[in-house]
């Protein structure tokens, strides 16, 4: 009753299947639940371009426009190759679904796990990122950074548990509130260099620690990737719109790849100008928030609404996740109970599961947003290189009006996404990728035995050429301790079931056993007493012994064992009891043809 | 299986009932098993005595021979009394049975709950004060002490679950060990006296913080009282002995007397001549060791002795808490798992439980002699006069030859250990005695109430004026949640069990439960389908509502809900499939004169 009661509480009331239309969402929410993935990025992309720089000494930092100009147009392909994805498959078409029609069951199950990798470690690095946020503003905090990240992760998760039209309706006024402190952070910013001109830079040089060369560059562009990480999850999400689907889900896509393309470009540009060295201890937008309103009430403001977007961000793949792993269940790669929605519609097993292995993540690694950034993008971009490549092949052999154009579009993506996940595998490797690298694999080979056991099975329990087992006068074993209301309870039930009755006993006392035997003549003169030694003191094995010798003289397919079980009235007297019981049917589980029967005689006091 | 393999390893083989006669002991290993806990008492009731004198400055220690003696006294007239005892019970006399034959039930609980606390308090002190003898010699070690003791107090539960007279060989050797070692100190400090003289007094005088006066003088005597603990146990174990039990038992009494009493004697009086004066860091045997035999393998020796000894004391309580807890076991006052032998013949749930609530306390009071001292006396010296109290009335209803004189010898036990305590209830009151006070009547209540349980129990489960259930036509209701082999099967079952057969299914999706009916038609004609609704997508609920309803119809004492359930063939296979047969058992259990049946399908692979 607790459980149910705290249930009620965090959860909410249960929702009738038939409620599942209501559940859509208007552009306005379904921005603010999809684009705070993306969005959020622009919160730790900039910095991992300039964390990678850094190494390069002050020089190395200068090229941070042009790799932030690169990621922009990358952002854009990769928007536009989305938005036709989206057009083409109106009932949803994440890179899991587009690989697996256009290109086989194989790379589809690439995309798919290597979309669930994405997931989770959106999760993991939006809710440190949102954390560092928070302990930029308040460095007291950073020493519980990693306690506060669960916490966040924990609350996430109780929130979609609620259902997707409520968090939808938590999440949106955020999420613009983020989008205004962007525009005014970028304002502001340009607003200082124009009237009070760049400041002077720093009176001393960062030392050098790597050359400056294409392969610091490349790693700071592949670091920087990390700004596209969240448009697959429009894509996935296209039947979370309200009617027509597609055009809205197209049109929610390209507003948020412009509102990403140019904060995320404004915030690159001011950190060149405004001389920022990224720190482990400060984010760089608290740093250029810093120089361009002081610690003032605009830069809390800032601070907050980057936190509160990081870890609503989180909430992407909380849609993302469950809605992957019910389609993956529905085919058979992934245990069935990823396809049960919960009591509020929600596929409540995928929730739960995200949450737990984000959280391990963070604890894992410390709360750190830049040890999680390797493993993050080289999934994000694997899953973007199979889904154009699938839609290519789609137009192909869809020939459509105009298909040449859209495969070209498509095929550009997949190609520039193909260079960009060598570029990360070649940079990354050591520093995470390969975990990444040996993680998809594995999972692919999970789906594929999960597959095959789902297919086997189905085989094993087909009706085709199956006769039912004859039952014959079936053997009935009643395993009896003493005599009582419950024992002779029992054994009225067992010889209700069949004629073919005998009860067993283990001799632990010689002098039970011999009162026993007395008084089973007078309450059961019809069924055979049959008494076990026992050495070893013990009931199990005799029983056991007893039940498998008796099964080759058996009669039908199956051996009914009958154990009289009283049920006391209050729990705790149930540990004045051996469970005795219990032990036997647990035994009698993995034999075969044995059905175990607990008759239950209920105490009332 | 791994499990069976580390069991036989520590436990050993499993003996058969029949060898329990030749676990038996004679009057050498017995001395050495029940010996340790009194002779060991040595190490830490001096030290008790002096830590409290101190108190009251340099002046106050000077009182501590007079103490002794009284003890000394004490012990004298204990051992008197419990070979009385002895003789009068030689089946086993514990205070528990001794009050309870003669003083009634209330008083045997009171004895009982007083026995059981002072055996767990005599492995958590004996277990601190062996592991303080250790960091004595070793002061390294002294911020690991718990952590010592725990494992220490583990080593010997493995010990004894082994059985008993293994241990017995086990402890011989250091036992008498000790008792040599014992007479090399007080031998070695009264020829160090002889020779050289006793030392000078120490140059600064120990501060006064309590004024000196008969409290003082009180407390130290009840801190002392401590030496006396273990007596009981040869009382309670008399049934272990070699015939003559209670002449051998008798025998090993009076020298373990005589024997504690010198060495306890000894050690007082020395530590009163060498001017020690006690510290929280190094024992008194310790500094006495060091004082007359320096820092030389001679030390060390008495070092390790007194430790071991310590230790294996803990084992007379592994040998007389199982004991006392089958003697309660019997007579339903505790719960009747306490009644079984293990596989060696030994009371194997006792061993377990004392070794777990020792180490809590050792934990909790992180492993303090001192600190768990003023816990430990008051349970002793309560069932001490319960048991002389029981005796005195025993005799004068025995009336046999001599009677007054053995009833006036119980009597003073009686008087003199209830004189104790009331000092020990009135001086260490606010020190710890109050928790026993409290754990005392809680444990009395717990064992009434088992007892009534057991009580009601048998006449709930009475065949006296019982007629067996009348089962009719009994119905019996199959739960399908699709077709298969496993289906098909679970139904044959149910046909032959009982003509009165009826298919529910809850529908979750309408396609599904479609095809369902129509397959139905086909294999099961026969048999009525009800589907039920479940707008919630709540299987087990519309079930339960089902069964419910069908109760008010029902023809015979009992409902059958069969379950077919099939069995992967490796245990990862269950992760992928729901358990929602196990949540409808676990919800029927409740419910009376329901019979719920899984009906096991074994797949191959």
């Amino acid at each position: 009753m607790i459980y149910t009661t705290l249930k009620r509480v965090l959860i909410g009331n249960p929702l009738t299947t038939a409620a599942a239309k209501y559940e859509r969402l208007a552009k306005i929410p379904a921005l603010a639940i999809f684009a705070s993935d993306m969005m959020s990025s622009v919160a730790y992309a900039t910095e991992e371009i300039l964390l990678v720089l850094v190494l390069g000494g002050t020089l190395a930092l200068r090229y941070s426009p042009h790799v932030g100009i690169a990621i922009g147009t990358l952002a854009a392909i990769v928007a536009i190759s989305y938005w036709q994805t989206i057009h083409a498959y109106p009932s949803g078409g994440g890179a899991y679904i587009v690989a697996k029609d256009n290109l086989g069951t194989l790379p589809g199950l690439v995309a798919g796990a290597a979309l669930l990798v994405d997931y989770v470690l959106t999760v993991s690095v939006s809710t440190a990122s949102g954390v560092a946020a928070i302990t930029s503003a308040f460095p007291l905090l950073y020493p519980h950074r990693v306690v506060l990240c669960v916490g966040c992760v924990l609350g996430v998760m109780v929130a979609n548990l609620r259902g997707i039209r409520e968090t939808g309706r938590i999440f949106a006024i955020p999420t613009y509130w983020f989008i205004l402190c962007l525009a005014i952070l970028v304002g502001g910013g340009f607003y200082h260099l124009l009237t009070q001109g760049p400041p002077p830079p720093p009176p001393k040089d960062v030392p050098v620690l790597e050359p400056l060369g294409l392969l610091l560059i490349l790693r700071a562009f592949s670091g920087g990737c990390a700004a596209l990480t969240g448009t697959e999850a429009v894509a996935n999400g296209v039947q979370y719109f309200k009617p027509p689907e597609s055009r809205n889900a197209g049109i929610t896509l390209i507003w948020m790849a412009t509102i990403l393309a140019t904060s995320f470009l404004g915030v690159t540009f001011l950190a060149h100008w405004f001389h920022i060295v990224p720190s482990a201890e400060e984010t760089v937008v608290s740093m250029l928030g810093r120089q361009i309103f002081g610690r003032g009430w605009v830069y809390y403001m800032i601070q907050a609404a980057t936190a509160v977007i990081l870890l609503l961000a989180v909430n992407t793949s909380f849609a993302g996740f469950p809605m992957l792993a019910y389609l993956m269940a529905k085919d058979g790669f992934v245990p069935r109970q990823f396809a049960n929605r919960g009591d509020r519609l929600v596929y409540s097993n995928g929730i739960i599961i995200l949450a737990g292995v984000s959280c391990f993540l963070l604890v894992i690694f410390g709360g750190s947003t830049h040890a999680l950034i390797p493993l993050y993008a080289i999934g994000v971009f694997s899953a973007f290189t199979l889904s154009q490549g699938g839609m290519v092949l789609h137009w192909r052999r869809e020939q459509g009006p105009r298909w040449r154009s859209h495969a070209a579009i498509n095929a550009l993506g997949a190609t520039v996404t193909a260079v960009v996940v060598g570029v990360i595998g070649a940079t990354k490797f050591v520093h995470g990728a390969w975990i990444v690298v040996i993680v998809i694999p594995l999972l692919v080979m999970a789906f594929l035995t999960v597959r095959r056991h789902y297919d086997i099975l189905a085989r094993q329990l087909s009706l085709v050429g199956f006769s039912p087992p004859k039952l014959g006068r079936h053997p009935v074993v009643l395993l009896v301790a003493g005599i009582h209301r419950g024992v002779v309870t029992a054994l009225s039930y067992a010889k209700a079931i069949s004629p073919n009755v005998t009860a067993i006993t283990v001799d632990l006392d010689p002098t039970a056993t011999s009162r026993l035997r007395m008084q089973w003549q007078e309450w059961a003169p019809d069924v055979p007493l049959v008494v076990l030694d026992s050495p070893y003191r013990s009931v199990i094995q005799p029983v056991l012994h007893y039940i498998d010798q008796m099964e080759k003289q058996k009669d039908g397919a199956y051996m009914t064992i009958i154990l009289p079980e009283f049920i006391p009235a209050k729990w705790w007297q149930h540990l004045l009891h051996n469970q005795t019981a219990l032990l036997i049917k647990g035994a009698l589980l993995f034999r075969r043809g044995k059905v175990a029967i607990s008759i239950p005689y209920h105490l009332d006091q």
